[in-house]
Order: structure tokens, then C-alpha cells, then sequence
């Protein structure tokens, strides 16, 4: 049984685009002899369409692109995913998280969720109601069970285990040849491995194949990688699709026996894919073709011209430097090196007019008062009103570039250096930014060694450097790891060995900072905890833990 | 029987500070002479929690409070709200939202709340698990019902019928005397008396009394409003308690037969003590104690400013009026007449002079570009720069002063007059702005006439009006009421009568500004749909209804 798997990269709410998306798929597939077709969950739609469903007319419109999907569709099925109306005269909620099974013009099953995450960055109970139990469908003499996303993540690989059902074992305790799934499930470091490892178990238990596709593409805060699996019912990896791009081929899981149980791919390189795919689908999702930003010299900012200038090609990137009076010479020389390099405009505006005609403007009610963070900030605001200025007038999609251990601690200012349309590092801990910069460079200079090997500065005050102020990057990503991504409180972090007062000194930074996270940019999740729709603090609250 | 009811006002994760307020609430109570006090839900944990709950020892500290309290209480049980654990080895989401039954020093009776909202500002299956069922507590001859908040929100009252169990039916079928209700139901326009009409008809139904404890005060975007209520079993309100205040008083449900059907409160009055509340508990409960804002001769900020004084204290309250070449001098004229009037402190600061450097900064990259947006948003993030560093100087809050309709159709710029802690009336429509500005004149004039008589402008243009850009803001909130609290297409606007081009720009200009929405301030929630956390859209999307 050849079944074509249709890698592929929606767009939210977009039916007329995506319907289209799914006809050249499809026909992609069948052109390589596929006798079955499989998309991602939600295919039709684009993943996760939240509170868009609650819009009178959108379940109705999917509805209609199904049927004219339908249309399409001759005697070789196409699985495709969707949103329907639950019952509207039974109690739940409003909507089903769906795939069709078309053929011959008709829709010819309908398969609902059974799991619906409800926890991190996913609202399915908000919108949906779960299927009421999971039946085999027949179909060529083969027994086929299709599941969606997350209904085959059997406990052993969640977090908790938060389900009382287990649609996997419903459908094995059926009997079943053949396991489909389809995904939309987003990227963190490490999913792509974990989920080969969980799909190989279930293939091993079930003693049937698996054949997974995910969706790709960045949508929003989330990047979906793709990495679409075929697993023999030995539960060895028969093809692992490519990463962070569109993909469709056709595999006989039955009959293929190689195997294909490549190396993961390196940290550094997973993330610097998963964060151009992300910055370009947000900037070409949204009508963007070109992207401005701050180059300061420092590595947060070059890291993020090169994602930007691989995204969005060199050509569409414009840098400004812009020195204060307490900029070195050398952050500007190496923002033209950077510059240089990777082939991007960079032009150079001195902020100091600006900067002493506000601070002149505002001496009659500081008189007296002492220079302090508000003339720090002074300036990165100055920088972010010059930045907001070329976007508005070129229509640029400004980046912002402050990275996650910044953002944790609030070591960044607000409608400063955090203006921009995406921030596209900050997710990521400033070792990681470190890790990524030497892994680009490694065959030759795209990021400037010095802006690598100098210590890390604001240049907001003489001589500042981020240490005066923040405790060393190793040790504050460890604890900021714990305390962020962990949930664990202080005296447990403490237990652990580190240093009491810098773990109470990052505790009370990130908390009282939530309120300048609550206004950021939204950002590109890397990790299993980023700040954004998946980490959902009050922003005034007394618990110190 | 004689009930204590505290309406009291938490704050979130103040384990200690809570448990006093609970303590000094019970001794007023147990003062009036009640047999029994109740509180709000979470009275213990502040509602929402949010994901502060999985911090590693949230609950464990919560349950170390509700011990120490349990320690306070003799004979004369206290009802109190508390996160629990659910069962470790049990499947299901980690933690019950609890009510505890403390007598004699110890926990007599746990209940577990039934229905767990997962809509609108509400993420209750991302945290905690149903309870099983509903039993009557006995105790001093009567049986109980304890119920908690959602679980006596029958369907007749919610905009779809969510659940298929009824916590209220079981507890009637298994036989009760009243019926409690520990509840956080935050306020919107209306609620109150859509409160006391649900409440009353379950009265009538069970044929017992409810006491009803609502919780008051501001967390983040959500006002509590109180409210709380006493129903004799005939269905008729035996008392109400104030709004927006705490308030301890006791009450015989079963033998109090006067009845108090006051008449509603009029909107704008609502609307505004429920702004008030909002702001004074925003800053006060995250230690400010003072805001500054910009006074633009508007009505907008004009409003703000009044909701400030009221809330910090007109001593408190640092007001800038910042013309540019494109203000008039009525506009300062009318910010110093409402100084005045308020009694607040206001200084003049001219923006010409950084306006004219920052143009001079950018004109090597914009020579031969004609001015357009991108100057008149120069302007208000100047605005927005200098009264950041006034907030950073002398430590204020930042009150932004945008309003609903503005912030729908994006008529605000981002990073300029967005700037701010708290977005005071960002969900109060135009119109209700002008209601609520009138009705505060009702006696003599607090905001100058002229800010509420003349043509509103942004100034940032020479003679700019909002309706050069706006459709009257009668319709403009009109359409947007339908379109962004209702849901409804542009088909369906359309189909009640309204104009076609304007309703489909309005429906443009909402979705294209969904990215500065999010990084707006957090806002009051005073309307059945805010924009914030009770809605959820996608930025990058291609639906269009």
C-alpha cells in the first residue's frame, strides 16, 4: 500500500490557498503512484486557527473548501484535516478537530480528536469537543487506524499524564494493519528525536506501521518542523522527511525495508533552521519582503542579520548602527564588518543630537536629579523610535534581537531595543547565541570573531558591561533553565548548588519583568518553555518562590 | 442559621497577606454573631492563578496557609477557597480549584468545583480536574450544597450550553437546605444583573436560599466587582452587597424576609467605579503609588486622568500636555483647565525641538520622501519616549489613554501613545467615553466642556480630524460591537444595514492590527469581549469574513 505523505506548509485561515496547497500535493503524490494521501492535522485550515473558529462564517467557509476539495478528489482517497461543528443541540463545546477521508468526490469518513491539549502552548478544549471513541476503517483489505496529532503521545512522553483514554490502544484492541497520524506539532529542541523515539515504541507495541505527517512552516509564536516519519511495524525509522521544509513523497510502509536511522542533527543547526523558517513565514505570511534592525555590534543583533539575510535574502535587509556617545568605535566598525559580510545595507546615524535635544527638553523637571537607567534608556528608545521611523516609511518588518536570558531578567528596555514587529532570538539563552555564532562561522567569517570574543556590553553608560549587572551567562542560563523552563523554586535551584543570592536576585528579576514581557514582540519557540502563549503568568501577583 | 459573607480582596500567590485578610474577615463576621462564614473562590490563592500554580511549591505553600489557617478557626466553620493536588498517580490535570471546610482547628470537608470554564478570559482544564460528584454537607440539621462559582452558571445563562452535568441538579436531587456559592466572577457591563436573575431563578427552582460570595478587586486585566448576594427561596433578593468595595456582613437567608430589588446601577457609573478599582489595585498591589500620563486636551486622556486621581489620589498624579507644531493651543489650554479642575499636577513640555533633531537624523535616508505616517507617529513616540523617562525618573505608573475603538482599527501608534503599564480604558468604546465624561459632569464640570464638545483629533497633522480617517464613532462602535464581541462576518453586518465599504475596512483595519494588540498594555475588562487574554487571535492569518 503506497500512501503519499504531503509535508506541507498552510497558511491560518487561507481555504481558497490551502486547498490549493493540498490539490498540488496531492497530485504530487498520485504522479508517484500513491494509492492513499495523508496531510498534516488541520491541513485545510492552517494549525492553530484559535479564536479565528468563534467568527460565524469560518467553520462554514472550511466546510465549503472541504466540499469543493472533495470535488477533486477521484478514487484515490485524500486524508485531509479540518474543523467541523460538534452537535449544536448537545451540551460541549462548539467545534470538532477533524479529518476527512475523500474519495470519489465525496467526503467518505469524518475521524475526530480524541486528545485535546489543553496545557503549554495548546487551547484545544477552548474550541473543541474529543471524539467519542476510535474506529478502524476498512479499506482495501487493510485495517486502518488515523489518529490526529496529539492522540498517539502516550503518556511515557508528556509531561504528565493527562488523559484517562488511549485512542492507540482503542483502535490496536479493534485490530488494525496500519497507523496514520496527522500532525501539526510544534517545533522544541529535541522534538524531532523525541518523537521518533515515541511513534518507534508505539509501531513496536502495536506491531503495525506508523506513518506520521507533520505539518511545516512558522505560524505565529510556532514553528512546525515537519520531520515526517515512516516507521515499519518493527518499529525502526524507514524515511525521516527533511526538517523545516515542504515535502511530499510515497513509501509503502508494508514493503519497504530499509532503514534509515540517520544522526540527529546538530543543536546549532536545528535551531538556526527552525528560526529562518519561522522569521520568513511571519514576513511573508503577513506581506512583508524586506526586514530592518539595529546592529550594535554585539552578537545578539549579528545573529539575527544572518537568520534575517537567509530568510529574506541579503538584498531585503537594511542595518542601522547607531552610536550614543558611550558607543566604542569598534561596535560600529564591527556592525560594517558584519555587514560585509553577509552582503546587507548598514548605514550609520549617530544618536546624539536626539539624545541631548531630549534630555535638554526635559532638564526643567530633572533638574537637580541625578543621570540613572532613565537616560540608559533614553537611548534605546531613541533607537527604537529611529528603527519604527524606517520601518513606517519603507515599509520594512522591523526585527528586534534581545535573546532569552536578556528578556528573562528584564536586562532590555521597553519600546527600546525590544520594538519590532518579531523577535526572532528570544527563545534563546545567550549561551545558545554563543553556540549558534561559532557553528556559522564554522568554514568561514560570517559573524566577526570580535563581536564573538568581546565581552558582551549595553554601551548605555561608560564602560558598562553586561556583567556589572547580570551574574556569568553559564551560570545565569542554568538557573534561568530551572527556574523558566523547570518551574522549580529558588530553595530547590539552591539545593542544587548554585550561589543563594544570584538565584534570588534572577527569581525576583524575572518576576517583577513580567510586565515588559506581557508588551513584547512575539517571539519563535525553541525550547520546551518560551515566554508567550504557552507560559501564561499574572503580571501582578505576591508569590515569591 | 446566620452567615458571614467576606467579600474580600485577595491578591494573587500572597499566601500570608491572604490568610490575614481571611482571619480579620472571620473575626468581623464571628463578631456579627454568624454560625458560619463564607468567602470567595481561591479566597486564599487570589483568582487567577494562573501558571503560577506549577511553580514547584506554589501548592505546597498553599497548603501550608490553608493549615495555619485551619489552626485560626474554632467552633464557627470558615469557607475558603485553595488550590489543591489532584491524585499524583491518577491520569487528569495536577490540582483541584478547592473550597476547604475549616472547623475546630482542622479541615473538615474538601469540594472540589465541577465546572471548569476553558472560554473567553477562563483556563480552568489547563490547570485542574472536575470533581467526581456533589454531596450535601450536613451540619447543624440543614444540608449544604457548596458549590463554586461556574458550577451554578446554568446554561440558560452562558452563550452556549458547555456541559453536560449539573452540579446544582445533583445536589437538589440529593436533597438540600441552601445552597453556597464560593465564586471570582469578574465583571463586565451587565453582569451584576444578569448575576441576580440567574441566581434568583435557581432559588426558585431548588426552593432554597443561595448565598452567593463574590470576590472583589483588580488582578491584571480582570475587575472583580463583589456584588454579592443573598436569595431567600422564593427566588427574591434578600440583600446585595456593595460593588467594587469589600464588605463583611452576616445574614439570615431563611429568615430574613425583607427584600432589597434595588434598582440597576446606571452604566456609566458601573463602568467607572469599576475602572477605578482596577487601576488603584494594578498599581497599588504592584507598588506604585503614583502614575504620570499625557494630557492631549482629549477626551480620552482627559478620562484617564479623572479614573487616576480618583483611584491614587490627585497629589499622586503627574500629568504632561506635550504640543507639536500640530497642536492647537486649545488643546493645552482645555489639559490645564482639567488639571485644575482635578486638582493634578501639569506641565508643559514642547516636543518641537526633538521632533526637528530626529527629523534631521533620519533625512539622510528619508531626503525625497514625502512626510507621512511615519512623522506623525514620530510624534507620539516622542511623546511616549519622554513620558517613559518621566515614569523611570520618579517612578511612576504609565497610564496609556487609547480606548477601544481606536484600538481596534489600530488609530494609535505603537510604542508612542501605547506606552504604558496599564491600558485605563482601552476596553471602553468611544461612545462610552463621551457617556462616561458626561455623567462624571452631571453635577459641575470636572472634564472641560470643551474637550467634550469639540471634533476629536490626534493633532499630528495640521487640522487632522478622526473622521478624516474614522467613520463616525457611532457607527464605528456599532459595527465593531458586532464584529469584534459578537463574532459576526462582514456578510451578517452588512445584512443588518449597515454600509459595505465601512464595514469591510473596519473588518480590515481589526485584523491588520492585531500585532499591535499584542503588544498592547494589559487593559480593563469592562466589556463581555476585551481585547487581552479572553481573545485570542492569530497575528499572521488570511481569513477573511
Amino acid at each position: 500500500m503506497k500512501i503519499g505523505i504531503a509535508q506541507i506548509n498552510s497558511v491560518v485561515g487561507d481555504f481558497p490557498g490551502n486547498a490549493k496547497r493540498l490539490i498540488a500535493a496531492y497530485r504530487e503524490c498520485v504522479d508517484q503512484g500513491a494509492e492513499l494521501v495523508i496531510t498534516p492535522e488541520l491541513s485545510l485550515v492552517g494549525y492553530p486557527p484559535r479564536d479565528l473558529v468563534f467568527k460565524s462564517n469560518f467553520v462554514p467557509k472550511c466546510l465549503q473548501a472541504l466540499d469543493y476539495l472533495a470535488g477533486e478528489i477521484r478514487e484515490i482517497p485524500l486524508l485531509v484535516g479540518y474543523v467541523d461543528h460538534h452537535h449544536p443541540r448537545q451540551p460541549g463545546k462548539p467545534f470538532r478537530n477533524a479529518a476527512a477521508w475523500l474519495e470519489n468526490g465525496a467526503i467518505r469518513h469524518r475521524v475526530w480528536k480524541t486528545l485535546l491539549p489543553t496545557y503549554d502552548v495548546f487551547d484545544e478544549r477552548r474550541y473543541f469537543e474529543p471524539a467519542e471513541s476510535s474506529e478502524p476503517i476498512e479499506w482495501n483489505g487493510k485495517r486502518i487506524g488515523i489518529t490526529i496529532c496529539e492522540d498517539i503521545w502516550t503518556e511515557d512522553y508528556l509531561e504528565i499524564p493527562f488523559y484517562d483514554r488511549n485512542p492507540v490502544d482503542e483502535l490496536a484492541g479493534k485490530g488494525i494493519d496500519l497507523i496514520l497520524n496527522l500532525s501539526a506539532s510544534p517545533y522544541h529542541l529535541g522534538k524531532p528525536a523525541q518523537r521518533r523515539s515515541m511513534i518507534g515504541a508505539i509501531a513496536r507495541s502495536t506491531k503495525v506501521p506508523v506513518v506520521y505527517c507533520n505539518a511545516i512552516g512558522g505560524h505565529d509564536q510556532l514553528v512546525f518542523d515537519g520531520h515526517s516519519l515512516v516507521i515499519g511495524s518493527n518499529g525502526r525509522t524507514i524515511t525521516q522527511f527533511a526538517g523545516f521544509e515542504e515535502s511530499c513523497r510515497t513509501i509503502d510502509p508494508f514493503l519497504t525495508t530499509e532503514n534509515d536511522d540517520a544522526a540527529e542533527e546538530a543543536d546549532a543547526s536545528q535551531l538556526y533552521r527552525a528560526l529562518v523558517l519561522g522569521l520568513r513565514d511571519y514576513a511573508q505570511k503577513s506581506g512583508f519582503t524586506s526586514a530592518c534592525l539595529g546592529l550594535s555590534g554585539g552578537i545578539d543583533s549579528a545573529l539575527t542579520a544572518v537568520i534575517a539575510a537567509d530568510a529574506l535574502g541579503r538584498e531585503n535587509i537594511h542595518g542601522l548602527t547607531m552610536p550614543s556617545p558611550y558607543s566604542s568605535r569598534g561596535s560600529v566598525e564591527d556592525s560594517f564588518a558584519l555587514a560585509k559580510n553577509l552582503g546587507i545595507r548598514c548605514d550609520e546615524i549617530s544618536i546624539r543630537a536626539p539624545f541631548e535635544s531630549i534630555k535638554a527638553t526635559m532638564h526643567f523637571l530633572f533638574e537637580g536629579k541625578p543621570e540613572d537607567v532613565t537616560e540608559e534608556n533614553m537611548q534605546a528608545r531613541i533607537r527604537g523610535l529611529l528603527l519604527m521611523a524606517l520601518s513606517n516609511k519603507d515599509n520594512h518588518l522591523l526585527l528586534s534581537t534581545g535573546n532569552k536570558s536578556e528578556l528573562s531578567v528584564g536586562y532590555c528596555t521597553i519600546y527600546g531595543d525590544m520594538c519590532g514587529g518579531l523577535a526572532v532570538i528570544s527563545d534563546l539563552p545567550k549561551t545558545r547565541v554563543y553556540e549558534i555564532s561559532r557553528w556559522l562561522n564554522r568554514e568561514r567569517e560570517i559573524i566577526p570573531w570580535n563581536t564573538i570574543e568581546k565581552a558582551p556590553s549595553a554601551e548605555l553608560r561608560l564602560n558598562q558591561k553586561d556583567q556589572d549587572t547580570l551574574p556569568p551567562y553559564d551560570t545565569l542560563d542554568a538557573i534561568l533553565e530551572l527556574y523558566v523552563e523547570h518551574h522549580l523554586s529558588t530553595d530547590d535551584i539552591i539545593s542544587r548548588g548554585f550561589d543563594e543570592p544570584t538565584v534570588r536576585w534572577i527569581q525576583r528579576r524575572v518576576d517583577l519583568n513580567e510586565w515588559k514581557r506581557h508588551q513584547a514582540a512575539p517571539g519563535l519557540r525553541v525550547t520546551t518553555k518560551a515566554f508567550g502563549i504557552g507560559r501564561r503568568m499574572p503580571i501582578v501577583q505576591h508569590f515569591s518562590s
